[in-house]
């Protein structure tokens, strides 16, 4: 069947409110994917994962690349079975990883030379291979390998890596093509083009020829202030197709999601609630919460009175700080379920916004909620 | 309504099925108790121990004395509601950690002066101080304070520390009778005497005179030979009143518990399952398993063919390897699951086993199966 993606309203603001159909299941959109780096969603299992209703998760190719291998992720029946995950996966290309948490790299325009963080071996890392791994892996969305750059890049530098994306892009389709089956993956393309609107314009039109089933805008969430990652937003969407899906990589902040769906997102990805999870930082309905400041400790309410989560209907702030002060493993597990939670119930609450044509008014209540009626708090 | 017991039917071996009423719940005995050391058993949550069907834990005084502190846990509601956990709760006096975890020990009759592990603050630990930190965790079950020795033992030791231990049992019961409300919490009684069955006699005879509820073998699964508990535990069980129930204290593996059950012990506590899991040592039918090793990489079968549970039923070993080697949290969370069940599904067997009047035999076959035949295998 592959990917099929429908829209089914859209809001004022430019929102829009799809069901991306996939091979392992049916995605209501906008959509939140949670982060599987090597293969698991550090603290929860899979079926928690489907307590939480979450229908697809993301997954890091140079992770897995690295650890257990591609090879014999195929060998055992691709990463849905590996990982005993029967809904949708969105693979990455690696190039994010390589870029940021590699060593040694060398790029040229046939790909990038790097060596592992885990042992230093050396590998490389071409299109054709990111393609090879992804088929591999079996997920349903693989990435095209892009060049990812640091935050601020002056303009030069950017151009060159958005032309070396867009040509990479061309490889990957070319060789996605020749070997995958499109029955049971889709390739999606990344625009590109650092912080210039005239960059990334010109860079979504020429990926657009490309005729790829999904398109993302990559190179944001480096650290830009957030009107920047809208700014550019923005600029990309209005040049990628209404009708396919759009994924902005790598966000964001619970306040800042609803501004991204305002700009036409479809998916998002981000390892903010799981990460900050662990760190002991629990998002809730007014904001964030420090779990192992001294007044929890004996505050025998919920994380977030308005949640309905597993965490909030049993347990109490006094506890949890309990288990973050004493690094007990149920610390973070409860943490990470509720901050899960706290964003897949965003997105449910984004999506009857958008039915109701109400998003604008949501996106302020909710920011105001947030940070206190400030703009960003990051 | 306090603690009451009853024996239902008795092996030929000695062994008895029961049921352990407690103001948390009714609980079929012999049972496990799973190791809540900090108000969290390691890995799980509370939820998933309901589903593992755990009717009791074990929580330990030491660590919560220290931390969150009783005064708090009582100022929240006490354990069962500090930690949302509405099933049976047993906590140990705080008296084995202060012996082999605390620093700078000093012991007489009064007491024990300790550091604590945390940050060396001294504190001082007594019969009456054990009981009244107990009542503040409101257990339903506490035990009474012992000295705690090593092994091997000189006689004299073990018979000056069983000396000490019983007149600390007479202050506990006093200090309980005068300030415990007996509806709610029930105290028992601990039998010590080292490696040498006649003081482990003499004490249990005195012990009894003290009428407790309950009684617990003492001071062994301390690194003596699977020979020594067993005959040290029959010479104790031996002069224990039948209609009390006989708790054994931090034992044991798995193809050892049908060897105590057949000694006429009705409750055992261990941290085996859980700190095991953790390691990657995992408790199968067929013997222990380490899911580090090499040939699991590929191995897309499950933990244990004939074990059903949620691990079991959806996760392979090659996955569990992977995390295991990514060091992933999942991997200690589905580890200590699937030991968990494992202990707690050997005890259900144990009871039909009882009620079937084959535990002997059963007994035979079980370790003969989880260690080819040979002896403890430890």
């Amino acid at each position: 069947m592959g990917i099929r993606f429908e829209v089914l309203a859209r809001d004022p603001t430019g929102a829009r409110l799809g069901r991306l159909h996939t091979p392992h299941g049916v995605i209501d959109t906008p959509v939140f994917m949670p982060v599987g780096t090597a293969a698991s969603v550090k603290g929860v299992t899979q079926q928690q994962l489907e307590a939480l209703d979450c229908q697809i998760l993301l997954g890091n190719t140079y992770h897995l690349y690295l650890r257990p291998g591609h090879e014999l992720v195929a060998r055992l029946g691709g990463l849905h079975k590996f990982m005993a995950w029967p809904r949708a996966i969105l693979t990455d290309s690696g190039g994010f990883q390589v870029f940021s948490l590699a060593e040694l790299r060398k790029i040229n325009d046939d790909g990038v030379t790097f060596r592992s963080h885990l042992d230093g071996s050396e590998h490389f890392l071409s299109p054709e291979r990111a393609v090879e791994i992804q088929m591999a892996l079996g997920s349903d969305i693989m990435m095209v390998l892009d060049e990812c750059i640091e935050y601020p890049a002056e303009r030069e530098r950017a151009r060159e890596a958005a032309v070396r994306s867009l040509a990479w892009a061309r490889r990957c389709k070319q060789h996605f093509d020749q070997h995958a089956d499109a029955q049971r993956q889709a390739l999606f393309g990344i625009v590109q083009g650092g912080g210039y609107a005239d960059l990334r314009r010109e860079n979504a039109d020429q990926l657009v020829e490309l005729d790829l089933p999904g398109y993302a805008v990559g190179g944001l969430a480096v650290g830009e202030p957030h009107a920047l990652t809208c700014e550019m937003t923005e600029a990309t969407t209005a040049r990628l197709p209404a009708e396919k899906p759009r994924y902005l990589m790598g966000v964001g902040y619970p306040e800042d999601i609803p501004d991204y769906v305002m700009r036409g997102v479809d998916m998002m990805d981000c390892v903010l609630p799981t990460r900050n999870a662990r760190n002991g930082l629990l998002f809730t309905s007014a904001g964030r919460l420090a779990i192992k400041n001294a007044p929890y400790a004996a505050d025998e309410g919920p994380v977030d009175a308005n949640c309905n989560c597993m965490v909030c209907t049993r347990y109490s702030r006094a506890y949890l700080r309990h288990l973050f002060a004493s690094n007990e493993m149920l610390g973070a597990i409860l943490n990470t379920i509720h901050n899960l939670h706290f964003y897949l119930a965003l997105m449910r609450r984004i999506r009857e916004a958008i039915a109701a044509g109400r998003l604008a008014q949501f996106a302020a209540e909710w920011r105001a909620a947030l940070t206190g009626g400030g703009t960003h708090s990051a």
